[in-house]
């Protein structure tokens, strides 16, 4: 049994619903369980403890459980303050007992959290006893939170948030000097003691990369983004799922006969422009990677630039993980209803930071996740019109999940079971890997897809010896050449 | 202001959130908002007195609002116990008023009605003072209740319902014994002063077809389903966006890689497979019409008995609008964790009132609309299981409503546009039209089409002179001769 | 054995080639095989003389033969002076004989006709030794002939060309006088004698309209376009197979990344922009009507105008069947290296006529079917150019013809299905039928689409007796309502 | 101008055809052209001596003249006995000059060499009187021919050719005993000359790796191959151009409606499936790789077993650069009409050597590349027939250019600009890269696609610096890590 101070979720009454939908969630989730299956006896991770910030999702709850059944102890938090979805929050933290006597795993992570909640949580995953061994991370602040921590100590004091700095920032480092003063060294300590962090995104991977070449990460890391089995699975087919699911439930908006600026078109922008073009919209893609760019025009997609389009948009959704994308003067000239969505990752994509600055704008929230922002249009824009009102879907966080419930089961099953075979491989075989980012050996990336062929009915031919040989591989495996690109 | 007891919805605080969503359907709604700009001075609708059974959304609303603001006298009701949106309803209930004080429409539909409560709010429709002069109806239950009634009375007695007879047919019967009773001639009464119907559905034309080939129509009725603008455009591209809306509110499944069935290719049916190919979905189809069939196959669709591919199946879509069509023996071979929905028109496409006849069969509900049956499998089914577990929306209704909000607000400015014009032309022009079953002339489908293309910032090319008198049609159209198939 | 006379093509020599691709085409074309097996002994076209006139390619081979296989006499010319395929001319003239001693059917047809020549070869079907009894034709050149022939005789002179008469009416019209000269009443005569005439096209069926309801039209017409298997197979599939094909064969350019403009979005265009879009273009719609302008936009397109996409457009092609769709103004802003093509029907909807007449305008052949036309760009047209350089597809004529081998055997095998009971309607049963256009039953529609279902795989369900009875139709069909739109 | 004996083409008379058709190309061609522009001046090729092995088409002609434009002398063979377009090769040799005084390039190619004509102008290549400096190879045949000639050399006789080993082996091995024979060292005088290779193919490219892993590889190697402006287009964008061109030259037969089979879901095998699918096919895919089959099935189509789909495949098409992925037992199961195909690389993906053995197989001409073999049944297939017909294209090797005229001019700009750059590389760099299989590096990939953007109307945006910082890229690029797969 969980003491009861040891978990902050929002009503573990839900728990009995999370349930359920966890239920349908493992037939979605054939990686995880079929790992469940295989490692069960052994319990790989025993005596791993693994601090875990990610999406408080139905389906992160399959892979908690799957952690657990592997043998490690979890403490949990999300990594958005609107991702969480509750019902999954209260099951795992229910577990096998009931919401009078819970005896799952700590989660601390409900829809809504505030920025200084959230990084009061961001700070709990780490509260075990001995202290954490493993850091399962998407987007990287639990482990920058760590790492900056340390840092501070090391230096003595926090730095001071700059005139500039988004209120990210500020919560951020408002945290750290709150848990350095209750437990001087408390992130020393915490950074000695983690043996390595597998790594859910781009985002977070090209931080881990950065730290690296700056010396500045003490421990290996494992770049589960660049796996093939989520990169080009959670990316693009995650959000060909995601997107329409989190427009229509935001705005019930026809996409079909819509103009759709996608802007982006990686992995992400590539799912993004073949869902909106699915249900028939007309897709204009901006991009800067004009290897990118000839892909999206061969894709038979328009490649324009954002502020030339911009008129003429109905949706307009950033998928790239940079900074202010769409900027305030393209937010100016969107037309009255225009639609602009956010699925990269942070939420200055989209200015709304430059926006709110802007005199005279103002917000009205429709539902929630959903407002309505009246902007007024300069003259010098040439438009007829001397205010626009667009709708900004999840405050310019990730739409998919927080007008939507994310990534469905099944791509997160990739990702995951790729997440817990990096976790394994830390915790069995960490001192293999040297310090800095890794990726998983193509073996592991096989292993994945092959977890998830049967429960789509699709059947793997094998190659004969003669045609192993004749290509140089093995019959089993692994197939290509490390730069291969699939 | 409305009289306290003359409608009954939900909840009428719900009324500003549901303005608000009128307030943004207005926008995707350019066909009825052009029809209120050109017709507000001339209120064609004047002194009409409209009973409206019709899915009481958000879009209905507008639809509503611009009857009204042509003039018209408006009562309504749902025509489906699960489609009320109740802000919607509470809104337009509401109208210029507030909820103390409301002075909207009098509407009689909330979610979640019985069967009983569905054909209690059908009969108070029409309690106009002076009786209604008009039907706008959806499915042709109004329609119905009103001939059927009048029929009972004329026969002197209400028909009893069969052994098999399904749950519906008879709270029809005992609604109106019930009204017949309260008000002897009630039925005769309306039957004489409705003036005609306009028809939404393929469904309710059918039935009114076979009234009129029956002699037992009284009045004239327009066929609004095949207006182009209508059967091409809300059946089609309507359900190629809440076809998938419907299956991720209620499921969170990944469709892509899933093998789905689409039972019936008419505009549902390649809309719905269309969506469902859009998401990286296998699409097979089923169809019992060859043309229809050979156009399933041209467009690279399987096509294939329900029964022989029920067992690779995650997801069954019937759009046929016939009885029965997904039978219980196809339910007992459907593997564990399929999906089957509806998205034709009458609950008994899926023939659940079948399985709930057989024994040992259980249904939980996951979450509402959304139940997950427990079925027996017979041993001659040839399978290895003893059960299945299948999820099973909206109760077998039309999901697209019942697990999410029906079709958005664009196509359905295109539908209601044609219902608007029918009412225009029954009410103005109702002597030109014979006792039967007419469809809108061409002129004003292509009206309604020319009316929706600004807004998606769609160019109409002009004929020249020339031109026009090569193909022998005039420049200002219509177009095509009236057998043209678009 | 045929008279050495009797038959114009360009070498017999070429039969054996021919036969093996009328083998391979009968494969693929499993109606008309099958219409010869159910209907072998039967002979329902015994007496019948057939005078065709339709593209002589290897699938009219097919048909040819089958309306021989059921007992008709047939002469035969093409109805295009690019479309004959040498080859498939040559074996049906040999038929079971050798090229020293043909026993064929007299064909009069060859790749690169003069118009006069045309006109010849046309006057040529008609002459049986006891007169045609039914006309085939495609396009209604054949029906014209003899109708505006016969109205010579009757107003007793040809009517003199006017100025702006393109040359294909010229050599008509000379073609009539030189008949009418050699043998006086002969088209008076032919005109008692034909009791009707199926027709394969939009442009066909246009005219035969005008001619009935200006009550010109002596016999009953059968418009074999309308059939759903026809107007939406041929048509739609058949365009998206060949214009790629043709575009390929003409230039080898790369179709992906290009902007390809297509106008007119019936069903012809339907297929042309389907085809180009799964090749990766970016395509543009342009239309004139409403209703197809909004289906474009639905599917995906950008709707725009001709004369403000031209100067982007890499590729035009016209699908409309009107004249001058392209007009020199549109031609002249085309960027060097653009491609325009015709598959919609006459040689006029790109206005190569009025490109002629242009001061400073020239044209290079790069192979037969493919001309560089190099262009003076007005200084008004504001462009940087001087002159532009454009390729032009079979000079303006069906490019899917000109350019490769026309719609492949599939398709056809529908069309000419329809074709076939077509003629043994107006042969059998020609009494039934007024004088006026007619179309083919919707049970006739039905078989031919049920005669290719097996070839492709294909499975059709069956209604049981309850769900016939509970929609209204036969078991055996039809299905659907005559205004039924597929 | 050249000497009279060295080249070898079918006809100088085609020239002028042949240069037509290479202006037309230049337009398509932008990467090409480009690159002559900007470093006409400096001609970094000068003084290198390029043998040249690779298909002799019109696109081939513009590389050819590109690099002797960049200062280069030039010799050049075909590497597939079927794919030179012998205008195109007549075009190059006659250069500036006349078909009586040529002044071009001297190629050695013709369409349909037999196999000891194939491997006698592969020793051409290599006559520059100074001997050759680099090869520009297509399947690494040019390279294997000089390595193995000196291996020979080395061990003072060339291996004797195994029972087993295919004609192509004993052409190979024939041809370099007539070398070695001519001209004692010659073998190990090339090698000694040649400073490196780019190579075009992953078969080439997998030869090299394993040369270089066996320490065989004398000198260093570019993979062209692997530049994703190769790998992602010319072999995805250019089979999706040019596979149905070749299908439909070579049959005519409809796509739409077929089944189609793709063998592989590598980058050739993906833009097999999108072409077929753009066309109406149903698509079933097979695979070896767990990772290309979970992304078939998440594309939409079904992943399955050879065997089992064979008997209702009316498409088999190959793109695995393996062996007899397509073997006897599969051919037997096909139906009649079925078509096979190769896009893969070497002629044996189908095992027509297998088939050949087979007894009562027989084989007829329909027409140049297309056979229409005659395969006897054998009882055990439990088939109902005794033999089937099936048309083998190109007697297996690449179809897209034995039955049409290969990729198109865009994608193959792509591909040779990085040939270009790669033989730029090394010549003037050669020294930085070691003995080895080496890529191009990202910038010069970005720079090929650059170069191919406006040509379509590709407008890049541009990183700001604060974006460029986010991300730790230059604003300039290059914008990913090595390991981005796009």
């Amino acid at each position: 049994m969980l003491e009861s101070t040891d978990y902050k979720v929002a009503d573990l009454s839900l728990a009995e619903a999370g349930r359920h939908q966890i239920r349908l969630a493992e037939r979605e989730m054939p990686g995880l369980m079929a790992l469940r299956e295989e490692y069960a006896d052994a319990a790989p991770l025993a005596g791993a403890r693994i601090a875990g910030s990610l999406h408080m999702t139905v389906q992160t709850a399959v892979l908690i459980e799957t952690l657990t059944a592997l043998g490690a102890e979890v403490r949990w938090a999300s990594c958005n303050i609107f991702s969480t979805q509750d019902e999954a929050a209260a099951a795992v933290v229910v577990g096998q007992g009931t919401p009078a006597a819970p005896s799952g795993v700590p989660v601390f992570a409900w829809k809504g959290e505030s920025l200084e909640e959230y990084w009061w949580a961001a700070d709990r995953i780490f509260d075990f006893a001995d202290g954490p061994t493993l850091i399962l991370d998407d987007g990287g602040d639990a482990t920058m939170y760590v790492l900056e921590g340390a840092a501070a100590e090391a230096a003595g004091r926090v730095p001071t948030a700059g005139e500039d700095d988004p209120d990210e920032r500020r919560a951020f480092l408002a945290q750290i000097q709150t848990a350095m003063t209750a437990s001087p060294g408390r992130f020393t300590t915490l950074a000695g003691k983690i043996r390595g962090v597998s790594e859910e995104t781009t985002t977070g991977v090209n931080r881990l990369y950065r730290l690296a070449e700056a010396g500045r990460l003490p421990f290996p890391a494992i770049n589960v983004n660049d796996s093939v089995t989520k990169s080009k699975f959670d990316n693009r087919y995650g959000i060909r799922h995601s997107l329409p699911d989190g427009l229509n439930r935001a705005t019930d908006v026809l996409i079909g006969g819509k103009v759709a600026v996608v802007v982006g078109y990686g992995d992400v922008g590539k799912g993004a422009a073949e869902a909106l073009r699915g249900q028939g919209a007309r897709v204009i893609v901006t991009e800067i990677d004009p290897i990118c760019a000839l892909q999206a025009a061969m894709d038979g997609y328009q490649v324009a630039l954002l502020p030339e389009v911009a008129e003429t948009a109905d949706i307009v959704i950033t998928t790239t993980g940079n900074t202010r994308v769409v900027d305030v003067d393209v937010l100016q000239r969107l037309k009255p209803g225009a639609i602009v969505g956010n699925v990269g990752h942070f939420d200055d994509e989209i200015d709304l930071a430059g926006l709110r600055r802007l005199p005279g704008v103002s917000a009205t929230e429709i539902k929630p996740q959903v407002h309505e922002w009246t902007i007024p249009v300069p003259a010098e824009a040439g438009l007829e019109r001397e205010t626009t009102q667009i709708l900004v879907l999840s405050e310019g966080r990730l739409l998919n999940l927080g007008n939507a419930t994310g990534h469905p089961s099944f791509v997160m099953s990739a990702s995951f079971s790729n997440q817990v075979l990096a976790q394994i491989e830390l915790w069995t075989h960490g001192e293999d890997y040297t310090i800095g980012v890794h990726r998983l050996g193509k073996d592991l990336d096989e292993l994945v897809a092959r977890l998830h062929l049967p429960a789509l009915g699709a059947r793997l031919s094998e190659l004969t010896k003669d045609q192993a040989e004749y290509i140089g591989v093995d019959v089993a495996g692994p197939y290509k050449p490390e730069h291969y690109r699939y």
